[in-house]
Formats: structure tokens, sequence, C-alpha cells
């Protein structure tokens, strides 16, 4: 695929991380760089083959700037696709910014956030998602980020769209040439046939679709809220599995009213517990603001953490609380805390506990990644992370209603056509198979310059 | 040269800064270097050949961390001399530590701070003063400390210091050849022409101390000092100058007491400017201490500004001034404030300025640049940066100053032979052709890890 909205002039970048170090990279890409970089070089460099590293002094109008090594990649066998140079400077912020002084001297543009992957992707290097996933590699903090981010650099996202995308087309091509012989009353596209492969369509994007939350849980955290009755010792809780002394603990029933939020990692995965304030009747005007955003993080919960005082609670209360906080999109795990003086057979919940106590922390810990384990069984196959992605699928699922609305109406092979091009239009614009400048351009926008 | 206390271990570490980029490389030297990233890489890299790159994926146990370009070099044409691997990964901080990570598991420890930079002196790639230059290259701000630290790198001083080594050598074999044939009182070494070689090389080793204050003056930034009376518009020229509003301006004599040291770069060269509290007898014990400290600055500049308030001070109080605070070490700079309603004929001073004027800053900054210029004239050749170097030259002079008391004193060749190795051996620290491992370990704690 080459697209005819490419650049081609010179683009540079520092691709290492800001300021000082033994090394730094820059980057160039484009027709011209192996020239550019010849003319300031001390070694030739102009018939050097791809994959090669040249060691020399970097020169300017007689001035020696550094003694560098030069990568050499030729088109189309480099990142970008187009010939690329990378010169391995000495690190000091001094050299770094003299080199692109000297490249922009000789026209050589600096590249906009994000333009060597943008370049990758016109030239054919690689589809949407998968410099999508770069980025999300680069930020990737946490073990299964970083795994998820990986798989889909490699296309596993990208196959499994493309599977989908096929047997759409095929669908589309046959209502087509029904259509071409539709004086002659031919039928290529069996209507029960097509609706079965349209129905089998929807349910892998709906699957998609609900990969998201969690695809999303584990590229920025697994939302984990605690929630229950005042002074249940839930700041308690989030202070001991986070082992810091985070939330203000004390022995006044409303101590915590500004949700609290600290992520920690289990076994390579990110967690954000979230610690709310009590849920009770209350006049005091802020910590009823407080209540109100307790409710409204329950839902947002990948897990929901439901704690409530032994001492104090009844078991009416208890199964009372549940029905008003347990919602469908978050696992629940119900904690009984204060237990030490108590009976524990009388009480409800999947777990025991005293907060104090450290192995019963410990115990609170792998019940979590128990759950989330539990969420991630659901899911095979590819998995989303990526909010343009969610929404694509979104719409296209809308057209593939709308087709199915159709066949039930017995409309027109032209109008199911239609729509079917629509939503393929949709998936399209995942991979990049179908792109315009403004889409590129906020996709873009939000890498890393020099990347 | 090869050092039998090298060690031949694997070592790794991030070269690049810190932090998370487009990409981060991570170098690995050592024997067994090439056969340990092959083990963890998806191309065979056991025969390929030195300057070359691959492309490929790195896995450890079966999971998959990056995908990766691998530069390979091989002993002896390495930075470092030994077998060295530079993985390019991209530039997430999870990567660059589950990559070392992985190392640490195949036994590949972490290199200590200039531990690379070390194996190269050791291996005989480069002299200590080379590798001395290339952490000063890092750490380089301006263009002048950058050339500086790059000819020392490409060897400039090494050459200078051998030359001289090599006539001292000569010298020493020459007077012990004479002890040699003693018995027969045969004289090699015309006493005459050995002083007048001695005062040559004395003489080049106090040229290039001196140039030590200017090399120091431009690693570290050119001490600028304004000194003078209470209210001449020291602060206010200050703040002119660096163009902020850095020191506090009133009207009240005695406004700063601590000195105020901000740097400026005029053409690639930075320099200090510091500003110090007026100079007058006071009670105010605070403003004693800055007016001590005054003093003291002063002495310290390589540049001096003396500025007066041309409508308070007489000629005469110049005069006096001029003849408290010039001192040999600095160039100084007179210049008459407060000029707006006066007649210049009648002012003392090198410029005539009113510090409110832009223009008169301008001609201000032009001076101090052609007062640098002016000290750097009178330097030709190597240029001494460093602390550690000078201390070894002032040792070999003391030794070199005893020979010549010897020869007046018609000293045995003996003791002469014996303070002229002595004199060796501190030039030989300097570019390490003598060393020990204490002297190792101080000069390379300074460099960064990774190089």
């Amino acid at each position: 695929m080459y697209h005819s909205e490419i650049n081609h002039d010179n683009i540079c970048a520092i691709s290492t991380p800001a300021g000082s170090g033994g090394v730094a990279i820059i980057r160039i890409s484009g027709k011209e760089s192996i020239p550019i970089v010849n003319s300031i070089f001390s070694a030739p460099i102009l018939d050097a083959k791809g994959y090669t590293l040249k060691y020399g002094t970097l020169k300017y109008n007689g001035t020696e700037i550094d003694q560098v090594m030069i990568s050499i990649y030729r088109n189309p066998t480099s990142f970008t696709g187009e010939d690329v140079v990378e010169i391995a400077c000495h690190g000091s912020t001094y050299i770094q910014h003299k080199i692109l002084e000297i490249l922009h001297e000789k026209n050589v543009r600096l590249a906009n956030a994000g333009e060597f992957s943008q370049r990758a992707f016109l030239n054919g290097k690689m589809d949407l998602t998968q410099t999508e996933a770069i980025a999300d590699l680069i930020y990737a903090k946490s073990e299964s980020a970083h795994k998820i981010a990986l798989n889909q650099m490699k296309g596993s996202f990208t196959n499994e769209l493309t599977e989908l995308r096929a047997k759409l087309i095929e669908l589309a091509s046959l209502i087509e040439l029904e259509l071409d012989f539709a004086e002659e009353d031919v039928e290529f596209a069996d209507k029960s046939q097509l609706k079965t492969l349209i129905d089998e369509i929807i349910k892998r994007l709906k699957e998609l679709k609900k990969s998201f939350s969690y695809g999303n849980a584990i590229k920025n955290g697994v939302p984990v809220v605690i929630i229950g009755r005042p002074n249940a010792g839930k700041s308690t809780l989030l202070n001991k599995i986070i082992n810091e002394d985070r939330a203000i603990v004390s022995d006044i029933p409303g101590t915590t009213r500004d949700t609290i939020e600290e992520s920690f990692i289990i076994k390579g995965i990110e967690f954000r517990f979230i610690d709310t304030a009590g849920i009770r009747e209350t006049l005091d005007s802020v910590e009823k603001i407080g209540v109100n955003r307790s409710f409204k993080m329950a839902k947002k919960a990948s897990i929901l953490i439901y704690l409530y005082d032994a001492s104090e609670t009844s078991q009416q209360e208890v199964k009372d609380d549940l029905l008003t906080f347990q919602n469908e999109d978050s696992l629940t795990l119900t904690i009984a805390n204060k237990i030490d003086l108590l009976d524990k057979n009388t009480m409800i919940g999947d777990l025991k506990i005293t907060a104090h106590n450290n192995s019963d922390v410990e115990t609170v810990k792998r019940e979590i990644f128990k759950c989330f384990q539990q969420i991630g069984d659901n899911h095979e196959g590819a998995i989303l992370t990526n909010h343009r992605h969610l929404e694509a699928i979104n719409l296209c699922l809308k057209d593939l209603e709308k087709v199915n609305v159709g066949i039930k109406n017995n409309s027109s092979g032209e109008f199911l056509a239609m729509d079917i091009r629509q939503s393929l239009h949709h998936l399209g614009t995942i991979t990049g198979e179908v792109s315009n400048e403004e889409l590129l351009g906020n996709i873009f926008a939000n890498f890393c310059i020099g990347k």
C-alpha cells in the first residue's frame, strides 16, 4: 500500500529519552538522508549497504562536532520504509542540539510527533493498529500492558480484523453481483446464509467490544473500588494494601470524603485501588458529595470490594448493601472486617479478615488477583485497548444491525450492500485501510517525537 | 598496552539518557556478550561480522520482550576493545529494565560508572586523558567547552605529554648510562645541556599549568565578578546582562549581601556573572560578611568588573578602589555608571555607561567577550581543564626543580636520575601509563553509568 499524501522530504529527531547520557541517537529519514549525512561525515557512506555501521567524525564547516557511530538502513528495509540514517553521538545535550542545528542547515526538517511511525504506516510497513501499539508499548508500565501492546504491534488485532473484513467483502460482492443481474432474477446471496454470517460477525465484534474494559483496565490499571459503610476500615485496608500511610485513618466515621486513588502492581498487573467515602445519610455537605462519588465510582469498578464491620453490621444489612452496590459490570468481592473476637460462621462474605493483620491483607491481594484472572478468562483472541478502535467497532455494529433489519424487512440489495460497505469503511479505519489526514493527525499527535 | 588487572566478565548498562523515549540502548561488553545475546535473540548472531546490524525479537523463557535492533562489534574494533553488543529496544522503562533483568539472569553484571571507558583504557583503546575527555564531552554545555573536550578526546593533550615524556626518558637514560660507566669516568650527559632541556620542559609545564585557569574557566564557566561601592548599580547591571530580575535592586545602599551567581552564554562561551555586596565600612553584621566575601570573590575572577557611580565617586576614589581590587590573576574592566547628565571626559574607565540603557549593556557584553579572547590569546597548544592533571603537573614540576638544584650542587647522577624517574612517574599518571586501581577507581567513579 502506498499513499499519495506522504511527504518525501527529509525529517530528523532525537529518538532517545531527553537529557544527557552516555549515548544519544538522532534519526533521519527521507530520500536524501544518506547523501546528507555523507556530506558531514568523515567516512564515505553513499555506497554503504543497509544494516551496516560506520565509525567516524561528524564535521560541519570545518569544525568537528563529535566522533559518532552511524547506522545505515536502505529503503524499503527500514523502520519508515525510506532510507534511514541513525547517528549515535555522545549524549551531551549540546552535541544533540548542535547536530539537529546542522541537519536543519542541510534542509532536514524536525520531525513532528510520531512522524516516523506515520511514514512507516503510509509506506505500508505496518498498519495503524500496529503503529498505535508502538506508542502503547513505550508507555507500558506493567508486564500485562506490555504484552498486549507487543501482540498488537505484531499484528494479532490486524489478523482478526482482516478475517472479519474478508467475510464482509465477500458478502457485499455477492449482493452487488446479484444487483448486476437484477433483471434476470438470479439469487447469488442466500438471505438466511447472509443473516447467519452477519450474526456471526456481530457476535465477534461484541466480544471484542467486551474485551475493551479488560484491555483498557490492563492498559491504564484495573480499577478496584473499595466501598462500604462509614468506619468499616476501608482506608485502613487501602493503606495496608499499598503499604503506605496514604489515606487518613481515624475512629471518626466519615473521615474519608474525597476519593483516594493509588496504583499498585500484583504479579505484573497494575491495579488502581480507589478508596471512597463511607455510604450513609449525612448532613455534612462535603461528605454528601463524597457519598455521591462513591456510588459513581462503584459503577466504574472492574472489581468492587464491599467491606463491612462484622461487629457492627447485621447479615440483613450486608444483603441490603450488596443489592444496592452490585452491578453487572463489576466482579464483587464481599469482605467481613474486624472479625477478631467474632464467630466467623455467622458472617456473609468471600473473605473474613482483620485489616490490621498482614497475612489477611496478603489474602485480599491474592483474591483480587484471582478476580482479575476470572475477568481475563472470558476473553480469547485479540483484546481491545484503544478508544478509537472501540468507537469504530460501535459504528460498524450499528451498520450491521441495519443490515439485519434490512434482511428482515426484505429491503432491496442496494440498501443492504450500502450498509455493508459502510460497515467495511468503519472497520477499515481501525487498521488504516481507510484513512484521511485528519484521522492520521489525531493518532500521531499522541506519539513522542523521534518515533 | 594490556593490563592484567582487567576483569573479563560480562557487563551491561543502559547507555542512553534515563527515562522513556522512542529508543533506548543497552550496551553489553565482555567475552560472552555475543553468545549471551544470541541465546535470547530470534536471529543467529554467533557468526555475524563486526559493524553489522540485525533486526529481530528478544525472547526469554518463551516470552517475547520486544522487537529490537542489535549492533555487533567484535574485539578489538569496539569501544571497549572487547566483543560488544548493543540492543536498541523500544524506550519504555519497563522494557529497559526487563532486558537488564534478563541479562542479570544470564550472568551479565550491571556495569559500574565509567566501566566501559575503563575497559577501553585498560585494553589500550585510549589513554586516561582521552577517557576523561569523554565525561567532559558529555557534560559540556558550551561550544568552547565542547571543543576542548573533543580535542582532548582526540589526543591533543596526550601528544603534547608524550613529547615531553620522551625527552625526559632520554635524559634519564643518558644519566643512567653514565652511572653504568661510572668507573671509567665517561660523561654522556652534558650537564649544561641537561639544564637547558629541563628548563625547557619546566617552561612548557608552567604554560600548561597557566592554561588551567583558562581551561577550567571554559569548562565550568568564566568567572566574571562585579565589584564596587554600594549603590553603584552592580545588581542592575547583572539583571540587565542576564535579562532577568534576578538580584533585588533598591535605592538603599547595601541591598545585596549574599553573592549572587548566574550563568550566561556569549558566543558559545559560558560566563558566570557574580554580583557582590558593595564595599564599605558597615556596622550591619550580615553586610559585613557580604563585604568580606566580595573581596574573596574578586580574587577568583578571570574578569573583574569594577563599577562605580560617576555622579558620586571622585577620580581619586576610583584610583584608590582600583589599587585595592586589582590583582594579577584577573583582567580588570573599569566601568563608569550613571553618566546620563555628566561630562564623560572627566571620568576614568574603559567604558562609560548607563546600566539601564540596553545598547550600553550590549557594549559591556562585547567588552567582556573581548577580555575573554585576550585571556585565550595567551594560550597555545593543549589546554588543561582537569584538576587531577594540574596536580600531577605540580608534582612533576617539584621533581624537576629538584633536578635543577641537583645539577647546580653537582649532585651524583644517581640522585638526578631518581628525581627524573619520579617526575616521569607523575607525568605518566596523567595519561595512565602509570596507574593503579585506586587512581582508576577515583577517575571512573565520576563517569555516568553506561559509558
